[in-house]
């Protein structure tokens, strides 16, 4: 059997051990058992690395992440795991039934669209002063509609009994809540969920406490 | 064969004529040939319909769309679009190619994560004078981004020669820069993607002017 170069070389991530975004695909490798090589992408040092020249080739909208794999440079989250999910093999991550699918992409795009960019670096350097309860008021009506979703939805998980990309997009919106100081047990759901997920080995392993690049003050 | 009453049941999708996550469901659902109700959710009439009680169960986000369909709710436009993809016959969505079908989730979630949540209505009544300059900045940004990207993908459609779920979100986003009167020729790519599928049927259909909640004086 012959390989092409392109398919022997590990994807990279180019990511910074803080992001939500950047920690959702270290997950979704994780989940998967793809071993990948990072890359850090210092969004604070020399005023943001994502702002280089460089890095805007790979990723025009100077955010991270941005994934090299396969031959192929991607952008957005959701899309790279979902390449993942559709060219690699291991546990799945959405479910094969149709209406469980449209609930896990729904429960993500709820946080990847209707939270996340809200609160966001870029976004809050904007607000100056007002950042902190900018960001407090945009992920609480967030999570004041993903509770009475996941309500529906969960059962041990945030879609049933599997694993998925909206447990994916959770976790690290929740971290986000806590940095921000929202009060995450105002939502039981949610709350509980994130206290499930959080022991999970691909989880512990993609925490930002843990990263190449972690400062050692944060490391854990 | 027999039918349930759920299958046989029209999809209703809860939108508003000018909403451009609405306007994406309505490309999706006429590019499939899939007929549907539409209820009109007007966000600006009694202080916005979307935050009565009653819309509050179909979309704890309070935004539209929301779209009944077999028997479920789902919110999130792309969640829609991609369930439909995965239960409809007709004309794909997205590419048969994992790349390609990479490509496409990944320019959708540009726009759909990327620029339309920092200019919607919900974060635009926040900024008060501020509003148009704020939005036309985090749309200006966001299609420098989708340029250099589209430049790369680009066939005769946002991926290749297909339409796709990226052009489904381009068209409403490039309306959206119009109100907001950013120079979108500034953006030869963009520009001349969205000039030709405004010109498809299933756009010119859905088209904000001619929905059954488009203002008279809006109608041409």
């Amino acid at each position: 059997m012959h390989l092409s170069p392109v398919c022997l070389a590990k994807p990279v991530l180019h990511g910074y051990f803080r992001s939500s975004c950047s920690w959702r695909v270290r997950i979704a490798f994780a989940l998967k058992g793809i071993e990948y090589d990072q890359v850090p992408v210092n969004l604070i040092k020399d005023g943001g690395q994502q702002l280089t020249e460089q890095y805007k080739s790979l990723n025009p909208m100077q955010q991270v992440p941005a994934v090299e794999i396969d031959g192929i440079t991607l952008s957005q989250s959701l899309a790279v795991i979902q390449y993942i999910e559709e060219t690699r093999p291991g546990p799945r991550l959405l479910p094969a039934d149709p209406k469980k699918r449209a609930q896990v992409r729904m429960i993500s795009d709820v946080i990847a669209s209707g939270i996340q960019p809200l609160q966001n670096l870029y976004v809050i350097q904007k607000m100056g002063a007002e950042k902190v309860p900018w960001a407090q008021q945009f992920i609480t009506r967030g999570f004041q509609a993903l509770e009475p979703i996941l309500k529906q939805t969960a059962g041990r998980y945030c879609v049933g009994d599997e694993i998925s990309m909206a447990d994916i997009c959770l976790v690290p919106q929740v971290y986000n809540a806590e940095r921000f100081k929202v009060d995450v047990e105002q939502f039981p759901t949610i709350n509980r969920l994130n206290q499930t997920l959080i022991e999970i080995e691909a989880f512990k392993v993609s925490h930002p406490s843990c990263q190449p690049d972690t400062p050692s003050d944060l490391r854990t």
